[in-house]
This record gives structure tokens, C-alpha cells and sequence, in this order.
């Protein structure tokens, strides 16, 4: 059996009950699946100012899954936020992260991918996450769907005839393989890939299922990642001696 | 239920039972695995022009294994050989190569990473590999353990004795996270892991998981690699037309 | 006229005056300093953890620095914590962070620097942030000085024997130049000048005296960063809609 | 007195005495030219498994080649097939590459070259060695003639016009140079060059005319190539054992 | 109080009195200027011939600058031409080159800035020097405007349409800054930054703000560029023995 | 027939009739050669500062062996000094670089090669040259024999020990092909291959033979470098009105 969170770092939970009742319906036989959204803060990451509002509870949230005997957590937002962050926190619970799991995924599967992005400001960051993980001269392109975050699921029809026309274009650069660049834009990615002939990465379920594998991982051989050096946790003396902890530990999951 | 195919692409079957009985003991519960090698050839793939020999036969497995519905298959030797030949014969089936899956793995688990080698020798063509997949700038080191790949499960109290020594140099070099740069490594990592404190991957298992990963992620999704470009298949009336059938599609798998 | 703030982003104010004289001593004629710290929070931003904890009550002190006319402000650690996120929120106030600074810097002064750091858990990071703005290859070394941040200052002689003993193993490495990797490190920089024959970059003086210039450039120039696309700030309406302006604006400077 | 030895790996001879009666034109007085090409297998090379399929003939012919004396040889495609193959099993004979090649010399004759490929599916193999090489940043495109290999030869008329149209575009993407990225189309140089007023490089001839210039260097200071860690030959006592040499030393050349 | 030189590295002294006025009107209240240009050579430096023509001269002039006890001084061509000579031979003057300081800048403000050159023949070797500096990522485009050096201060009207035209096609391109690729181009950039709503960087101003700031630098702590192994300077035994010192002292600087 | 020219760019003419000597004995039967110094300048140009007096005059020399029909020339300094400039000039005639030439060699015969350069001053622009070329990651290290230019042959047996311990220094770093960081090296090669049983590359006898190499491209093909865009000639007529041209085309070549 494994318990695999997903959060949602953003101060509103419409999805949370569709993307559970979606992560149930892809998950192994024995996966317990919990989504969370945040208490406080912005309804979206677009911007990475609001990314850092949301890392601190997000944080907690994690530790506390970590301390309840999650196998594995996603934090939710293709942007990566906190990815050096989490895992210098966390010591035993695998954490996932979009962005790397689909491009280090996608560079398996073809030479070149394309990521599909909410609007361009997406852009700079992503692809800056890119070149730390190594994987630009993967990319073929990023293509913008020029819609809000918020926008994704309010008019289906209207966002799946927007992704076919970028996943098109994206072709046309030379794109094997389509990433779709938000956690938001989940459920589109079956009719585009019918379509189009190549494999379309849907970020959400792709990296619940990675989530999945990498608590297997961490069950039979004891991997989440290294605590030597880069994430490395810092002290509890500290942490103590500061007053940190009731900010780190305060929120509760069940 | 999913069906595995690993590949030893050597011309002696030595470690086939041992293997088999590996995977099994690690596989998923409703997981079917094949281990395999090949009826001519080298007997260890240290030179490049070994692994030149092997590759008519090799492909002609794996195509064989697509065709008989095999899940994913393994071409288990971690120079990764016939990565962009055999991605470009298979239509359908995932294939997994062993430096390819263990080094993105690793590039999520910490910042560097150092991969134990038999020989020098090794290093030239596993360097060009990581420049590849864009993970150079992960490693900490190559460092050699100085043994033919035929020795490793000869002695195992010396050959342990050697990845220690080679592990602690590693840590030295910056290494955050260790990758055995062979397949014939396998079975030394636990130990290894326990005394250095730092997640030790084994090429041979990891590869396997990843392979039971994507049979999961085909069967559910249907994805195995991209056929647009760079994996384009050959024209079967080609094929036919000067006789290379035979050669393809001669090799049986029970 | 200009007026500059440097921010020791750490829940203590113990070097605040110390610093305060420094800078005014080190100030154009007409350059007016002010130097604060946080209310809450770590120490010392030795984990990336604590930099997130640090970071919305950061961005607030900045905003309202802004509001109040300040001409430049300096975000006092060598991480370059919210580089991203602090431009994307400010609009006209330039903001400096040590790291890109002094190796900016340093790259116009020789072909190699080397950069001294407290500890080898901070090489990750900068080395990451080297990258991204593209000067690794002038890096000679990082070279760990093997101290917590908090100790430089506690006992002078023992800290300037630790640098001078770093710098040499920097000049072996091929470092022409020598950066300080820790806005702690202050004060330490002329007798290393005088004995070692290279410009040695303290990080301190060197980001205020570059906030000092980039106050003039934004007097006459209109110059602070670019709001177009990667540092394009957050809507207000979103800010009030979810109540997260009482966070961001709550902070203030005297 | 050279002799150079030109091989064709591929299935059929068509184009063997009209490549032999251009060589000889090209060749410096005393340069005796072989061509040659394979007794089994495919007619072309533009799918990587068709490549998988030749080495080991052509491997075996090479050697051979090697041990009756030849000064140099050239594997005469421009995917360089089983460039560290090759060069691992040969010990004395310099063994050239067309893309190795030209690309290196365009290098020195202008600051971008684009290559003229046969179709798109050839990018990114070619692509991936000017990476390997180093040369990516040298080149200005890849223009897809959008041709099959076979058809190069058969209306020369419709190939030049083609291939003007190529160049052309070419010059627009920043080309100084222009490279042919396939050695079927021989003979559509000069009147390009002509008409477009840069340089352009046939890679038929030019790899002819370097093996020549290797041969040379290798008669006068015993150069071909490293034999130490990356070329390093396989063992004759394995090869023996292993029943490998009936497969290798087969073939004849006249 | 402090000393720039501004050398205009061409034969003809048109520009020096405005350029005088216009650096007089920038400059902190304590600073001096002087604008030089050169005796005999081309009277512009299109061509890096000519960019060779100019070298001795104003490196003699640079070096009387430095023993006249000037504080800082420019080298007054966006190619930074002799980069690595004036820095080998001046031992405590600062010397400032536009490119990379306009280049280095630009970084700090935005994630990619253009560059808007005089003409095609440009971009190469600008275009080296940003991969030298390390800044290559930063480029979203070069864009020409297609006009000589000459021409830029003709008809003002015409320059200003011409590179307002290529500022928008810069924003196209991605740009977030936009960078005058030659100090012949100064003047246009305020009413193209208020047009165009980014920092728009006049390489002449920012160069002579910039040599301020390092005269600062210079008079404060100390730096103009580190004289370990890159930039050491020749013996004066070997150019007295050669009879070279005549030809570097003679010019004089009043 | 070919016609070469090497130019020694430095103020004396010691070793130029033992060069002519040495080039003559390597020469192609119908190769006449032509080795010249200058009349003006350093003896050396291991500061940077020498390689710019030198510039004009070689140009001028180099322009003149043009007209006179000179096949191919070689610049005879390892630092590749006025690569672009001279290739700007040029038209008709290819022109050889001592360090372009042998990286290109000795990337098609090893994976790794190491440089023995003559003192560590020279290391950063060596490799900022590499940069340019593409071949930095080809490098295995480069190696200071820590010894003046006009020392090395004045006792030969010194130099030869000097060079042996240099090289096995090399071999350690994993270089598997040795190249001459210097013109001046010459003659210590045949002996160090032999010891230490990996390729040496003489940068001079090399650069001889490219030339003569380039020659005969030349004769056949018409290449020199391509005149588009990056090494564009400047314009007669600006020659002329500014008074240019005495200066470039006085010197004489018998």
C-alpha cells in the first residue's frame, strides 16, 4: 500500500475533489490518494511573487506528510516552486515536481518536446528550470495559450480547440513529444494525442503516477533523495532556538 | 498484468536465472518477466565494436518481443547501446536503457552524482552519453573500479570491498548520489547504502523498475516513444525488398 | 540626493549599526543609508528554508521602501534569495543582490575569480545561480571556509587567518580575482588586497557601493529592471480579491 | 604512393565506378583509389538501423583493408556510422568521416555553415554529432532537401535546382558556408558555388581529399589515431574465444 | 574628484566637442572629462582590420592616460576592441569596454535584451564576445539596422524611425531590454524607452556612467583589474631591448 | 606547384632558415616554401600587447603574398593572432592558425587532448580560443612547461626533459593525443611519441601541412573562406580616402 498527496498550493479547493476522484481512477490497486489546497493566499502561481506566499504553509504541509507516513507528495505547479526548498526540509518522503518530471519523462520518449504554457510570462522561469535540470537543448519550443490559469476548465471546448492549435504549431517547430505546462490544463491531452500522432504529456497525472513510482522506490530501497550536501536539512537546535517550529508545524492533514 | 523483457546482450546465459530470479523478487505483484541473451557473440561489451556485433540480433529480439506483446523491454548495458536504432525499430513498445534511466533518476534525487565504472575505458562513450541526455553538468566524477566486467560476481567479498573504496572517493569528488555504471554491478548497493548515507543506485534494478513504470504508463496511456522524426520507422517495402527480413524477424522468444 | 537600503534579511539587528557606519563611511557625499532587519525568522539563511521563510516579509519591507521613495535597496545575502520574485514586485526601485553583483563585477577584472564561501553546503545554490547568469566558466573555485555564518565576526584574527589560508588554495585554483560568498564576511577584504597582490571583492561594501550606482543610473535614466514579460508584477485587483495585501503591505519603515 | 580506400556501405555498387572515375580525377599523382561497397544489406542509410546493419561488414572491411596496407579509408556516410567503432578496431589506418570531416573544415572557412540534408528525418542524428564534435554553435541550419538518398543521381536537373533553392535559403538563415550533408549528392557543387558566392562542400570529394591528406600524415608521422582509453582495441584472445574473427576477417579486398 | 578619458579609436574628431558636452552634462559634480580621438587610421572601425589599425595607437594613448593619473577611461567601440591588450598593459586605471559593460547591465535588469547594431557584418563578432562574457542566453536577438557608423548622426529623423522600427521588432523577438550596439547611436534611446515602455541602453552613456563607477572603485578600494596571469603585463627589460617603448610612449595627452 | 608562406610575426629571423629547412624536408615534392619575420617588434609574443604591434605589419605581409600568388600562408603563433582580422583581409588565399589547425587534428583522433604550452600566461586566451573553436570539452588540461618562448631551443636536451615530464603530466589528466602549445616547440615531438605512445602533434610541421593542404583545396575548389558576412573585406575605396593603404601594402616579398 502506498499514500501519495497531492497539493495544491493555491488558497482555493474547486479542483481538489475532480483531481482526486482523476488520480483514483489512474492509480495503482493500492494507492490511497489525498488532495489539499492551501488555507490562505493567491488562487494562482502565475506569478512568483505569489509562489512565495504559498511556500511556507506549503512546506509545513509537506513536513507534516512526511511526519504522518506519506510515501510520496507532488507539489502541484508546473513552475517547480521550492523544489531546492522541500527537499532540503524533507528527509525520508519523495517529493515530485512537474516540470522536472515531465521533461526528464519527455526526453525518453523523442528528441525534441514542446511545452504548452498558460500565458508568456510563464516562460523566462520554465525555462531557466530547464537549463538546471539540462534539458534545453531538448526543448523545440514554448508555445503560450494566451489564457489565465483560471480559465482552463470554464469552457472545455474552447480550451481543447486553443491546446490543438499550439500542440500544432509546436509540431511545426519540430516537437516529437508535447508537454502541457500547467496543472490546470489536465484532461486535454487524450483527444490531442489521438489527433495529432505523438505522445501529449498531461502534467497532473503524469506526475501523480511518477509520485507513485518514486514511493515504490522509496519503499523497497529506501530512496527519496540525498540529504548529503545541496539538501542537506537544517537544524532542529536552530529551528527551536528561533521559533520556527510553530510556524513549520501548525497545519494539520488528515 | 505486464509482461518484461530484460535483455543481456552477451552470448552467454550465466546470469540469466540469477537475474530472473532478481526481478521477480522485486517486481510488481501482477508483473510477467523474460530474461534473455543472445545465441552468438562477445560474452561482456567493453569494447564498442562488441557492442556493434550484437545489435542485428538484439533488435531482432526486441522486435520479436513487441510483436508477441511484450510490456517494455531492458537492453541491459548501461554504454546504453542501439538507444536511437532500437527506439527507431519498435513502434509500440517501451524501451529502456540503463545509463539513460539511472542518471534522470538521479538528477531528481541530489545535485551531483558520480557513476562507478569497470574500466577507463568506460568513460569517453558514458561521458558523450550524459552530454546526450544534457546531464553532464550532474556528474561529480567518473571513477573506475579497474575490473573486467567478467570479474564483478566472481569474488563478491573483493568486488564490495572495491565499490566501497570507489563509493568513498566518490562522496569526495562531491557526489551526493551513487549510480553503478554497469549491469553486472548488481547486488552490492544495500551494503553500500547503509555505510555511506547516500542513496546508491543500481543499474540493474532501477532499470527494471523503470521498465515496469512504463509498461504502466503504455498501457494506460499509450505511450512508448515518439515516431515523428527522429524515431521514424523504417518502410517495410524496403525492408522486404532487399531482404532484410530474414535477419529481422528470424529470432524466437518463448 | 539618494537614499538606499540594505536589507540583512535575518530576525536579528545586531550588525545593523555596525553595518550602517560602514556604508555612510564608504558613501557618495550626498548618499543617505538605511539599514534594517527582520521582525521574525532565522538567524542566518544558511538553509534555503529559512530564505522562504524570510521572503514575504522581505518583499513587503522592499514595497514599502519603494513607496517611500527609496532610490536603490540591497537584499543583504550571497544566495540572491527572490531575485525572481523581488523584481517582479517592485516596479521603479532597484534592487541588488550580492552574488550577481560581485561576480558581475568580477568578471570585468580577470578572466578567473574564486569565491569564499562559510560552508560547502552553499555551493550548490551559487554555483546554480552562476549559471544562470551565466559566468560559471569564469569560476576558478568555490573554496569552503568551514564556518558558520554567525562566527565571522565573533573572532576577527581567527576569521582573517581562515580567509587568507582560502585565498591562497583560490589563487593555486587559478583565480585571479577573490569574491567574499557571504555578506557576513565583511571587513576582512584589505589585508587580504594587501598580502595576496589581487582585487579582493568584499560583497558587503561592494553591493551597496553598486546600489549607490544603480540609484544614479535610476535618477537619471528611468532604469530600475524591465516590467515587460519576466518581471512583469502581479494585478492588484487579484492582490485585493484574495487578501493578500495586508501581508504584503503591513511592514513598516521609518 | 597512397592508397585510399572509399567504401559505400551500403548494398549495391551503382555508384562505384562513377565515385572511383571522380577520385582519380581529384587525386594527387600518386594516390591509388578503391571503391567499394557491401555484399548484403540495405541500399541506403537513412534510417539508423539500416547503419546497425552494415557495421559489421563494413568493419570487417576496413580491418582487412588495414591489414593489406591501405594509407587511409573513409566510411562513406554522412551520419559517420560507427565513428568510435571504427576507430576502435583499427590500429594504423587513419579511417575519415564525412560530417567529422567537413564539418571541421568549414569551421575554418567562415563563422556559420548550414547543411543541406536529404530530409527532415536526418536532423537530429546530424545534429546530435556536431554536438559531440563541438561544432553546434558553427551552424547557421539544417535545410531539408526533402529528397530520398536513391533520387539524388537520377534527375540531376530537378537535384540542382533543389539544391540551389536550399542554398539559398541557407544564406538567409546566416550560412557563409554550405556543407552537403549526404555523399549521394555529388557533383552539384561547383555550379552552386558558382552562383551563390560562398564556399560550398561537396562531402564526397572532400572526404576523399583529407583521407589523402591522413594518409599522408600518417606515412610521414605514424599518426591515425589514439589507441589509448577511448580506441583502445579489443583483445585478440577474447576475439579468438569467442569465435568473433570468422565474422570479422571474412571479407576480401581486391 | 575624478578623471575620465573617452578615446574615440578612429581618425577624425567630429564627434569629440558633443560627446564632451553630452558626458559634462551626465557626469557626478566631481568629475572631469576628456574625449580624445586619433591621429591618423580609419574613421570608423566597421571592419576589424581597422579595428587592428588602431590598436597602438590608442593603447599608447591609454597608457599615458594611466601615468597622467587618469581615474578611469573608455574604449569607445561597441566591438570592445582590445580587451584583452589595454587590460594586459594598464596596471592600476580602470578601462571600460561597451559591450560587456552595457551587456553585463543589461543582465541585471531583464531575462533577454537585443542588441541593435549598425549593420549584418556586425553580429559575429559581437556575437563571440557575448559567448566570451559569458551572456549568450541573455541575447534574444541582434537586430541590424542596416545604416554605416557614419550615417547614425546625418539625419537624426531617419535614425530615429530606423531604430524605432528595430526596437519593435526586438520586443518581437522577446527582448526586455533593449541595447545600442554602437556609441555612434547616442541620443535616440530616451524617446525610444518612453515609446516602447523598457530600458532602452545608450552604449556611449552607460559606458562613461559605468567608467565613473569604477573610478570610484579604483580611488576607493583599490581595483581596476587583477594583474595575476591574464592581464600580466610585459616585461619593460624586453621593450626597452626592442626598441618598442618609442612607439607606445610618444603620443601625448593633454 | 604550391607556393607557402609561414610567418614568424616576430622581429628576428633566427629560426627561419631552419624552419625552411625543416619545411622543405616535409614538404610535398612540388611545394616551394617561403619562411619570413618581420622587420619591426617583439621577439616574442607572449603578451598579448606584442601580438597587437605585430598585426599590422603581418597583415601587410600577408596582403602582399596574396597578390604575389601565394597559395596558402600560415600566421606562425599558437596564440592564432588576428584570426579574423587577417581573414577579413584576405580574399583569395587561406590562411592557416597554428592552434585552430592542430585542435581541429586532434579532435578526429582522440577524445581528449592536452596542450604543453610554454608558460601558464598563456592559458586563458589559449582556451578562450578553444571556446571559440567549440573544442573546450576535447580538453583534457593544458600543461605549463613553465619555460620562455626563446628559451626552448637553446638546449634541446633540457627542453626535451621538460617536455617529457609535461607529457606524461598530460597523460595522467586522461589526454590521449598531445599537441605543441607553441611554434617554437618544434622538433621535440618524433622522440615524446615514441616514449610515451600516443600522437604528438608539432604545431608547426602540422600547420605546414594544412597549409599545403589548403593549397590544393584551393587550386581545385577555389576555397579560401567564405567573404560573407564575418570576414567581409573593407572597402577600397575607405582604404584610400583615409590614406590606408600605404600603410598596408608597402612591404615587400621577394
Amino acid at each position: 500500500m502506498r499514500r501519495i498527496l497531492w497539493l495544491n498550493p493555491i488558497a482555493h479547493s474547486d479542483h481538489d475533489p475532480i483531481m482526486k476522484k482523476m488520480f483514483q481512477r489512474e492509480a495503482l490497486p493500492d494507492t490511497e490518494v489525498m488532495v489539499k489546497s492551501l488555507t490562505n493566499g493567491p488562487w494562482h502561481l502565475g506569478y512568483h511573487y505569489y509562489g512565495t506566499l504559498v511556500l511556507p504553509e506549503s512546506i509545513a504541509i509537506f513536513l507534516n506528510a512526511e511526519r504522518e507516513g506519506y510515501d510520496a507528495a507532488v507539489m502541484g505547479c508546473f513552475y517547480d516552486p521550492g523544489l531546492r526548498e522541500i527537499r532540503e526540509v524533507l528527509t525520508t518522503m519523495p517529493i515530485v515536481f512537474p516540470e522536472e518530471t515531465c521533461t526528464h519523462l519527455a526526453a525518453t520518449m523523442g528528441e525534441k518536446f514542446s511545452i504548452l504554457v498558460a500565458e508568456k510570462k510563464c516562460i523566462p522561469a520554465m525555462s531557466e528550470n530547464l537549463d538546471r535540470y539540462g534539458l534545453s537543448k531538448k526543448l523545440a519550443s514554448f508555445v503560450s495559450l494566451d489564457m489565465n490559469v483560471l480559465e482552463f476548465q470554464k469552457d472545455p471546448a474552447v480550451t481543447q480547440s486553443r491546446m490543438m492549435a499550439a500542440g500544432k504549431k509546436a509540431l511545426d517547430d519540430g516537437a516529437e513529444v508535447l508537454i502541457f505546462g500547467c496543472t490546470m490544463e489536465y484532461g486535454f491531452a487524450p483527444k490531442m494525442q489521438d489527433t495529432l500522432g505523438v505522445p501529449v504529456i498531461d502534467a497532473t497525472i503524469t506526475s501523480f503516477k511518477y509520485a507513485e513510482f518514486k514511493a515504490d522506490l522509496r519503499q523497497r530501497y529506501g530512496w527519496s533523495h540525498s540529504k548529503r550536501c545541496a539538501y542537506e536539512s537544517p537544524k532542529n537546535e536552530e529551528i527551536t532556538a528561533w521559533g520556527l517550529d510553530k510556524n513549520a508545524f501548525d497545519t494539520q492533514i488528515i
